[in-house]
Parts: C-alpha cells; sequence; structure tokens
C-alpha cells in the first residue's frame, strides 16, 4: 500500500531539475499524488542543514562531519517528508538520495563505504529507493551545462568548487552503484537531447515501476 | 606529549559553568595554557548546530536526527579545535562531551546505546577525556538552580522543556556510566556548596591528573 520512491541521480549540471520537473506532470498526468523534494533538505531544519554543507567556510570541514549533516538531514527528510507521502500512496521524486553520498563522500572524498552503510541502515533501516535513474554523461558535458548556468547565477557552492578528478571519482562511483545494482537503478544517458533525456526516463518507469499507484488491496 | 582533556558533566543548573570558571583559574595558575570549550559547540560551525539542536520549531526533531548533529558538531569541534590544543600541550576544559550524549540522547531519549557507540568510534577513533568531572544533584536541586536562572533570562530551550522523568533518566544515565569507568569519572556531589564543590574538583584533579602538563620527553 505504499507510493513509489524515485530517486535522481548524477553529477552537477547533468540535467536532474529539468527532468523532475518533466517527470513530475507524467506521473500526475497518470492520477497520482506526486511528491517532488530534494536532498540535502526537504524540510526547514533540512534546508537549514543543506547551508552548511555548501557555505564556503574558513573553517575546515572534516569530511565526517559532512558526512554526519547529510544523514542528519537525510533523517529529518525522512520521517517529516518521505515517509508520509510514501505510506498515504504518493509517488515521492527525490532530487538525489543516498547513493549521492556513496557518490560525492564515497567516491569523491574517498570516505569509508563502510560508514556511510552503517549510518544508511541506522537512519532508513531497510528503505531504500524502487527506481533510481542516474543520469549519466562525461565530465565535459555536464560540467559545461552547470557553469553556464552557473555564470549566470554567479555563484557556486563549497562542492561545485572541487577540482576535475573529484568529479571523475564521483561518475565512476554512481557507475559503479549502478553495476552492483541493476534491478534498482536505470542508467540513462545524458548527453542526448533533453527531448530524448525524457523519453528514456519515461520508458524506465514503464518498464521498471508497471504501477506507479499503490497496488489494490487483495 | 599531549595536553590533558578534562570534561565536565552533570544536569542543567548543577553548577558546571560555574566550576568552569574556577578550574580554568586553578590550572592556569600553575602555567599550563587553558582551552575551555562546550558541546555543543566550540567553533562557528558547530554553533550554528547547536542552535538547529536547541531551538523549539513545528517541525519533529527524530532522535536519530538528534544524535547525528551532535556528532557532527563533536567532529568539527573535534579536528578544529579540542585536537589541535591537546597536540600543542594545552589543558583543554570541555563543557559536556559524549557521555552528554550517553546520558542525554541514550538514557534521556532511550536511543540504541550501540549507535551512540558506533558513532564515538566513528568521531573519536580511540581518544576519550582523560577525566571527567561528574557534578551530580538530586533533580530538586539542580532544576531550582537551572529555573532560577532561565526565570532570570526568560527563556528555555528544547531540552530544558524536557519532563521530570527524562531529567531522572539523564542523571541515571551518568551515573551508571561513572560506574562503569570509575577509573575516568571523578562524581562530585554538587549539592554542596560552591566553594566545597570547587575544593572536591581541585582534589580530584590532584588525585587523577597528577601532572597537568605534558609529560617530559624520556
Ligand atoms: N539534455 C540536455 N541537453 C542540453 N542541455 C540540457 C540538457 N539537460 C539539461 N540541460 C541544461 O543544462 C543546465 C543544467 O541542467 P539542470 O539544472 O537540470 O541540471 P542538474 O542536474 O539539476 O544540476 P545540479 O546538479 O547543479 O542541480 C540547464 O541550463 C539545462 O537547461
Ligand atoms: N554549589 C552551588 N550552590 C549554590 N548555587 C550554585 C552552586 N553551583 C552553581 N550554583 C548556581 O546555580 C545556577 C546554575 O549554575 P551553572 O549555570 O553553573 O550551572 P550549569 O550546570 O552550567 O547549568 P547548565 O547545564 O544550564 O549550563 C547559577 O545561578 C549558579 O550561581
Ligand atoms: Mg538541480
Ligand atoms: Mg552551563
Amino acid at each position: 500500500m505504499h507510493g513509489k520512491f524515485i530517486t535522481i541521480e548524477g553529477g552537477e549540471g547533468v540535467g536532474k531539475s529539468t527532468q523532475i520537473g518533466r517527470l513530475k506532470d507524467f506521473v500526475a498526468g497518470q492520477g497520482v499524488e506526486v511528491v517532488v523534494t530534494r536532498e540535502p533538505g526537504g524540510t526547514h531544519r533540512a534546508e537549514r542543514i543543506r547551508e552548511l554543507l555548501l557555505e564556503t567556510s574558513d573553517e575546515p570541514m572534516p569530511s565526517t562531519c559532512e558526512l554526519l549533516l547529510m544523514f542528519a538531514a537525510r533523517s529529518t527528510h525522512l520521517e517529516n517528508v518521505i515517509q508520509p507521502a510514501l505510506a498515504r500512496g504518493a509517488c515521492v521524486i527525490c532530487d538525489r538520495f543516498t547513493d549521492a553520498t556513496y557518490a560525492y563522500q564515497g567516491g569523491g572524498r574517498n570516505l569509508s563505504t563502510e560508514n556511510i552503510a552503517t549510518l544508511e541502515r541506522m537512519v532508513q533501516g531497510t528503505l531504500r529507493p524502487d527506481l533510481t535513474l542516474l543520469l549519466d554523461a562525461p565530465l565535459d558535458i555536464s560540467a559545461a551545462r552547470a557553469s553556464a548556468r552557473n555564470t549566470a547565477a554567479g555563484t557556486s557552492d563549497r562542492f561545485e568548487q572541487e577540482r576535475r578528478d573529484f568529479f571523475e571519482r564521483v561518475r565512476a562511483a554512481y557507475l559503479d552503484r549502478a553495476r552492483q545494482e541493476p534491478k534498482r537503478f536505470a542508467v540513462i544517458d545524458a548527453t542526448e537531447s533533453l527531448e530524448a533525456v525524457t523519453v528514456a526516463i519515461q520508458q524506465a518507469i514503464a518498464e521498471r515501476l508497471l504501477k506507479l499507484s499503490p497496488a489494490p488491496r487483495s
């Protein structure tokens, strides 16, 4: 009787926000309640934790502190937004989730995957996404998209200031997770046009989550 | 070649801040650099996490979120303040530390001690206080002291609004930890006069930490 939990993952500028806007309309068009949210964030407290995570600061950020803040934000987001929405049968679409922690803190920062898995169990219990859409593109493409957008906005955050090898490790860690959990992940070629990516996402949903609405009681 | 790490623990209003002021002068009088700090807090980022922890909010605070925020604050505090101070031979006096997490989140909120111990290892490795001064008093006394002070200030935070049985569990958890680690803990009767408590603390230090300054290289 739970709604479906769909997460969208991938590096900066790969097209997640753009596709989520379209996906939301697609799911709503099937008569299902949709809740769109993002991580880190999604509640007032979690958005304030997000600010602490993204802001540049003179105080060095220990990578363990970053990891614990990510899961603290996730904890209040799950308990106050995601779980209640799933429980009432809504489809939750989340812009990044725990796979991003494995990719950025694990792959990017070389933090122990074991610590991440420990925190995942502590915060989520057995809850995992039903489907994870990984938008994948070579760095040149996603970086160009993100930097065109950031130049317009005139800012970049603590993650966006990382170096190229950091983002290469993030991309590799994402692809590695997709290989490890092929049933949960759909890897989408994000180098294609907006339209083509949208179609690929809708196909993945049709194939993987046959019914978006909760199963009828039997 | 490390300085000594002293923590002061106990319920609200038991006299920790008052005694730390005196202890600081006592240690400095022995020609040792003293760093006084507190938890949650002690750095700019950790003090902002403290605000998230203490403020009352419409958004329910999951106890796991509270626990992760405590250790996130501790992580940046350790890496940016406590460990550098100990490394240069300073005596660090900290107003609450991980025993408070066992007492408040473990005892008070009934969170699993196993999760706390896991996070303690993740954040601290093997670092533990050299001496923990537990100021112990029955609730009637500490609550009266704290409420006299809060009435003057006109505010109370998310913890101070807890009920009596919460603070009974906190006190019991503190005493339990002291029984489990008698070498590290000195339990001080905080019902005594300010002067008598100060003397008891100085005696505990003389007995437990014979030399406050780093041992000479041998
Ligand atoms: N398939 C595509 N082809 C061309 N441009 C695209 C495509 N997808 C997205 N873009 C453009 O790239 C930029 C970044 O897209 P978007 O903000 O959706 O990425 P994002 O993955 O959400 O980035 P971030 O991780 O920074 O939030 C936008 O200007 C968007 O219009
Ligand atoms: N031994 C004592 N006898 C009488 N009054 C005391 C004693 N110790 C402290 N007080 C008074 O009790 C009040 C609380 O003391 P203090 O602020 O030092 O407690 P605390 O443990 O730091 O409290 P909190 O946990 O809220 O920070 C103060 O007004 C202080 O002057
Ligand atoms: Mg986006
Ligand atoms: Mg105090």
